[in-house]
């Protein structure tokens, strides 16, 4: 049996655990030929694939990224994709598909699925919106990346006696910025799910300063304020007559330091969060994915994901995964707003 | 209201973050004295408290340890243990206490709350073996050492050819071995729960040698030979003729070397995995356990426990912490055999 | 005998690990008083002080920043400034004076030590820029982290085929950028010493995607074009008929989009860089650095600092330390270029 | 021109380093052919070597140990050994050896050059104990990873008011004890430079739990009690009748038990320091000796080996290597004894 592999969408540490769970399985329990195809669905595009042996997932367990390469390209976007994919995967003696990757790569291996293509889906998304799992890997290792930054940047803070603004990552959700502000002991926390009053925030890190708190406000870089994200557009001059260089956290900072007096620094920590070694927490998880994901292959499991639910691997439907964005709860905002102001 | 709060046990990463939750929630919140007892439940027998506010609490969410102390100390192992325990409380004026601690310290608050005192736990095992939470702060951070152990390990592994053994926590449950196993990419992992034939690791170990590979063999302190454990006492003199020096992984290490005749060295982490500043998983997940812990203190529901399920924290009786040992299944320790040899 | 403390300027990692050598050497065998002046020059300027014993030391030897506060408070830049300094110490008693911080700081000193107060100076930079010395703690840590981003970002660029731009500290001097671009592998290293031609940029990012590599720049924040500054200043209209956001970082990921037609990022490391615990290397320069300011006083050798030259530590006078900036050389510059393109 | 690249003796972080400036300048800028020899001086004697180019010297920066193996083969040790090895340079083609490892492979470097082989050595001791050269690299990774131990270990001590003893690499001199022992905040630090009183450890760690300390001693591997090391054997009884089990460290841990009535604990690093990615610093000292070794062979300058001096790299005699053990001076060990008790 030769099954193919592929990852789409944004890098994700991971990635390569589940490559290398798929082929150590695949190939030494069961016999099969793995092949990689390169840069998410552009590889089943264009026919650009490599085997995958043993000897190619020696030494990626602990590495970020994915050897495969990715891509953002949707074969439903262009004429005769879907086609195309068929026509290389019967060129190339592949029956079956597993595709890694977040709500656009697996939707269109749904789309796949229900035109026959068997298609077996592993969830990665670093935002961890993805409904139809607990968990996914990436995520993790982004908050242990987000709240090492927020470890730090405190020190720096209560030295001088100024409040910093960390944006992190979360256009739609704000998990990373929930979990990485509880775990750095933010003193605010702003996620997209709840426009934030820039009053409130003022107020909370006024009472931390006069409590001798240097106050560390975390942001997903999708909050919006309350009265509109229009001024936040970077480029743009603001109701106080500035342009406007980056995006809410930089934003917010300036507006701090205006409205409190005191110092405000922004950090973006940007692309260093979905890069490097991933935690053993995400390394478990992509690799149990990548085994499961292989197990549906191999019983004939076509048209599902497999999913984290509590402790044990699940499977649920690829119309599951794109189903619904998971968003933060107002119960879990709630626990975190425990510790503002 | 005035609460108390001990930690009893071994140290665990996660007990501060458990701490300050507490202090946080009760005192800004909801107007609460809470008072630490100092070492465990020899605080509530002796005396021995110290008031906690809001500055006893800063900057401990990322330390490891226990700003309170622990013992082992077990109130009904001495006469009049539990009546002294109740005489402090009426005395001190604590009119519901938080026990955080494993097996053993939640078995005595399931006993005082048998004899009425008004207790709430929160589970901690750095092993994850209690049924009652599907994860245990400090485990995560416990697997993260390791792992970061086991991944130094290989590049001296393969630099000289050596077999390498490493020794992990867990006397009765094989988890952090499986966990870092898994995480660290090992070629055997060993547990408790599933006696090992030597015979079977000298195959794995020769077999990953003639592949090229220098072996990682990741082995749970309570891990047992088929052929029984005699040999594997420290001290004794082993059927080589040789004085026993250390556990089962200096001795397999012992038994690899002279097997396979290739150089085989031990590692054993020891308490540095219990040790330093938690992880970002086990800091929001002690947070959350103190915070919950808080409100059902709050709404009078005693003689209960904090517990993990998927992603919710729940309630559970004190009597389920203490109930059964929460073992590696069957299917979890076949995942990692795919790894194997 | 009393003796004052102060830390000035910008924090840095290492700065309590100077201060609590200075305490334990100073009081538990030399038997002196030693006061913490808080936030700089502001202490000895308004007599806010804090006494420093045994137990305040405790536990600060692994945090970043500084017990004591810091600012760039400069008493020579108000009137009677060095005037309400003496009649501070001589209020308080101190008898001698450790100040703790960069060229401005130290500036403050020797202007001090000339008018005939007793001073020793501890340098301190980030930047290593200091001519007097040969490394500063600090600097080490600044390099770790940023060498950890790289790391990181590496292999986000190679799974997306990116040009990832890393933007580092280094106003005047590139010692950051040299030192984290040489140990993560930069591709490319951009220094204030030495203005870079755009096209050799462009060159060099397009020779290394050729050979399928994705390329990492690291760029200095005070690192220019050949061309001229004009165009970095943020918030203007450049060129291309945009508006600048952001520094030499920002600007160059998109100079590189542009001219190479690839997807090109910036990440910003900013404060990230000069916070959190210190590397085991400046926790050992910093206490030898307060160890060796103690024997300055206790020897009555004022107006000098201590400075490390090879593994000793020498004393040189507080001139010394304004008198030159030490930027990289032509040589070591050389040395990186290696591995450009 | 061909030049041969080999690495001996023990591995070290920043071995991958070298070879990989060694193949970068050697390839790219001087058009060299390199050969990696495997195993030590085993490549050279049996003809096994490898061409190396730039696609296998990828990803290495950052690798721990060393991708040519490594032995401790000596060739002087077997007949004609140092013949063979001309032999095997000749038939290859080889005009010029590197030779990278400790006192030992530099020593066979050192007689081979005298016989006319054209060799250049790099210094690797992770020990610190090479007098021809300031640092190398390795010690500063060695220091970092056991400084990280003792940070963790400390809130275990503190939390069950144990006494723990760290012992880390060092059987000759006490580099790693020291520079860790100071970063770690050590109560006491044992070297094999200075035998110790045990009567004087015991009473520094009673007077560390007088004051409400937890005391960590870390003691190098070679540390030897003032009253001889006989009972130190692993395996024999001592004078309490126990049989010993392990080295210094575990025995210590056992008579400060025994002497202060407190638990006492060890911890031995053990391989766990030797491994894994190297430090910045580590990184940035082995990538400029792998260039300036490229230097001194195109320079024709032979019998030298690179050495740090300050922040110069320079050329030492090959001699110079194995003339004298560094040792730890009486005036550092002082420094360190300030922290004592």
């Amino acid at each position: 049996m030769r099954v193919g592999v592929l990852t789409g969408g944004g890098d994700c540490p991971g990635l390569n655990a589940v490559i290398r769970a798929i082929v150590r399985k695949g190939t030494e329990k069961l016999g099969w030929e793995v092949l990689g195809f390169r840069d998410g669905w552009q590889g089943p595009l264009t026919g650009r694939s490599i085997p995958l042996g043993l000897t190619d997932v020696d030494h990626i367990l602990s590495r970020g990224g994915t050897i495969l390469g990715s891509s953002r390209t949707n074969p439903y976007k262009q004429d005769g994709g879907a086609g195309a994919i068929k026509n290389v995967l019967a060129e190339q003696g592949v029956e079956a598909l597993i595709a890694i990757g977040g709500e656009d790569t697996l939707g269109v291996a749904r789309q796949l699925s229900e035109e026959g293509i068997r298609v077996v889906g592993v969830p990665k998304t670093i935002d961890n919106d993805l409904a139809a799992t607990d968990y996914t890997f990436g995520f993790d290792t982004a908050v242990h990346i987000a709240t090492e930054s927020i470890d730090r940047l405190r020190t720096t803070a209560e030295s001088h006696h100024r409040a910093l603004v960390v944006e992190v990552m979360g256009r739609h959700a704000g998990w990373i910025a929930l979990h990485s502000g509880l775990a750095g002991g933010a003193n605010v926390i702003l996620v997209p799910e709840r426009p934030f009053a820039v009053d409130k925030v003022v107020e909370w890190v006024q009472s931390r300063f006069e409590r001798m708190y240097a106050p560390i406000i975390v942001v997903a870089e999708g909050a919006v304020p309350e009265d509109g994200e229009q001024a936040l557009h970077s480029g743009e001059t603001d109701a106080f007559g500035h342009v406007r260089l980056g995006g809410v956290g930089t934003w917010l900072a300036d507006v701090l330091g205006e409205r409190t007096g005191k110092e405000s620094r922004a950090v973006v920590l940007g692309h260093t969060q979905r890069g490097g070694t991933p935690t053993a927490y995400d390394r478990v998880l992509a690799t149990r994915f990548g085994l499961h994901a292989v197990d549906a292959v191999a019983e004939g499991d076509f048209g599902t994901m497999v999913a984290l639910r509590g402790t044990e691997i699940r499977r649920a439907g690829l119309d599951e995964a794109t189903a619904e964005l998971k968003t933060v709860p107002p119960d879990r905002y709630a626990e975190a707003e425990v510790f503002f102001g």
